[in-house]
């Protein structure tokens, strides 16, 4: 079975009253397919879609692979496996009134499995690639509602659907990789980012030119062997543009317990440095703390938190701060 | 008042069946005082006590400046900070039966805050030292059982009490600054360490020689500004020495919930990469996995984490593997 997900004669109702976890999904406004996709990120790429601050769009994205890694396959088919079309990318979306130096606000109603999944070591590829250099496949079996996968006979591992790349057009006329996270996200594979999530991202262009994919069934921080279990997802997320607020130099995000800043950079250590210097501006822009009581803050509650460290050649690091310890 | 700390005239009793979270805090088999220290990492200094393994230690610890920050304090002490005494460390404990190859097992029973503590942005030193010139500090009161600080009217802070230095002595004469960690464990800072964790440490010199102290009321993951709410505290661990397992490199530990390693490096990405290797040869040894299945579960269900940016020159990492993953 390929993985290059059409969505089902009887696409799915959203809006149902059916509960996704505690909230209820909202209806959708517009539909994409997973076949309305691009793999690059650019000011250049035409939007599949025009809709107003304030939608709620109804997804499907495609595997990281689109579709040259299918059900059931073994590692020989990496052999033939071609980077290029790699991260098929659904959207762009134009949204109404987004205007650079606004943000685009993203909320995940819905992430959803719809069937099975891969994960594999990529010869060259990875954190640890000197040491690994045997390619490795396996496939999972996945359904909608799923929540482990069998890895063997003991061990188990929870899924946790969350899409690998989000993020708006950059202000080039390149067409960018979209390998590496930038400023305007792109792969930031952040297991965080889970449905009830809200990102923020800056408006780099007229119109954000949104583009999610490329979700993963589950992952842990880091994303290690460079793979995560890549999987089609079925998404239903609202957009809002934001005016006349702080401006955020690379995307940010929030759950219903933390509120979380992240920073790129071609190490660790200078991503790190940079998501301590925005969790900063953000004590000071949003809780009134001056700079030294929120550098402090930062030590005592803030957490450091490495996102990614695969995807070549940006690291991401997140800084968390509970929602508790702000009193919000 | 000083936060050098003596213990009270009458020490609490223990293996009085008090309950301490959810366990009950064995008796002690010894005892040492917040004088019974050093400060530095040597295999030359001598133990101020000798137990066999098995031994249940109760211990008080200085808070880092060794007395030098007292309560009430504002920043101008800072000017007078010496560097010299920092990191008093209770201990050496020589612990019959240990010899190099051997691990040391340190389970933490009890860790109790005991009075006040100290947070300061100290020029010079931190992750965003060229940011942060000011000298600033504020301390906090504080007594055993409190669960938060008031960082202002709006903000607080949950407690977390653990010991930041927890090392056994390196195979050196030297006398090395007790500011890294090293292999030997040290000042790893890393805020997991908590009551009813299990640390595991390589030894390299006969008797191990464990120390302990620099305790934190307080941190996050990164302990970004230089320090964390730096207390005396009141200690109960236990030791056993374990012969004939699985060697490690560097530290490791273990909760209810994960195990994890941890690796130093005088990058983050070093000590990550190191961190993700220990948990492949971790999984191999210890739960049936070939390489590249170790490799692959490190991705879909290993978690980096950032334990400290700022004892340099050496970075901690650790990788966390949840135990339910595991089946254990």
């Amino acid at each position: 079975m390929l993985f290059a997900c059409e969505p089902t004669a009887s696409t799915p109702e959203v809006g149902d009253d059916e509960p996704v976890s505690e909230a209820v999904t909202p209806e959708a406004d517009f539909y994409l397919t997973a076949e309305q996709t691009h793999n690059k990120f650019s000011a250049t790429i035409p939007p599949v879609i025009t809709v107003p601050s304030g939608s709620v769009i109804d997804v499907y994205t495609q595997e990281a692979s689109a579709g040259q890694i299918s059900c059931g396959d073994g590692p020989e088919v990496l052999a033939d496996l071609k980077f290029e079309p790699i991260h098929p990318l659904t959207g762009p979306v134009y949204v109404e009134g987004a205007e650079p130096g606004d943000v685009l606000k993203v909320k995940l109603h819905k992430v959803e499995l719809t069937e099975c999944g891969w994960n594999s070591i990529l010869p060259g590829f990875g954190f640890l690639a000197d040491q690994f250099t045997e390619p490795y496949l396996r496939t999972y079996e996945m359904e909608s509602g799923d929540t482990h996968i069998q890895f063997n006979d003991k061990i188990q591992v929870p899924l946790n659907p969350f899409p690998g790349v989000m993020g708006v057009a950059p202000a080039t006329e390149e067409m960018l990789s979209t390998i590496p996270p930038r400023e305007n996200g792109g792969n930031m594979d952040d297991p965080h980012m889970v449905e009830g999530t809200t990102i923020y991202f800056p408006v780099f262009v007229e119109g954000a030119l949104f583009s999610i994919g490329d979700a993963h069934a589950t992952q842990g921080m880091g994303e290690v062997c460079g793979t995560a279990i890549e999987a089609p997802m079925h998404i239903v997320y609202e957009v809002e543009v934001l005016k006349d607020g702080r401006s955020i130099p690379e995307p940010e995000y929030e759950a219903d317990d933390y509120y979380a800043v992240t920073a790129i950079g071609t190490t660790v250590d200078e991503a790190a440095k940079k998501a301590v210097e925005y969790m900063v501006n953000y004590l000071v822009a949003e809780h009134q703390l001056n700079r030294n009581e929120a550098y402090a803050l930062c030590s005592l509650a803030g957490d450091l938190k490495i996102a990614e460290v695969v995807d070549v050649p940006n690291m991401l690091v997140a800084m968390h701060m509970s929602k508790e310890v702000l009193g919000i």
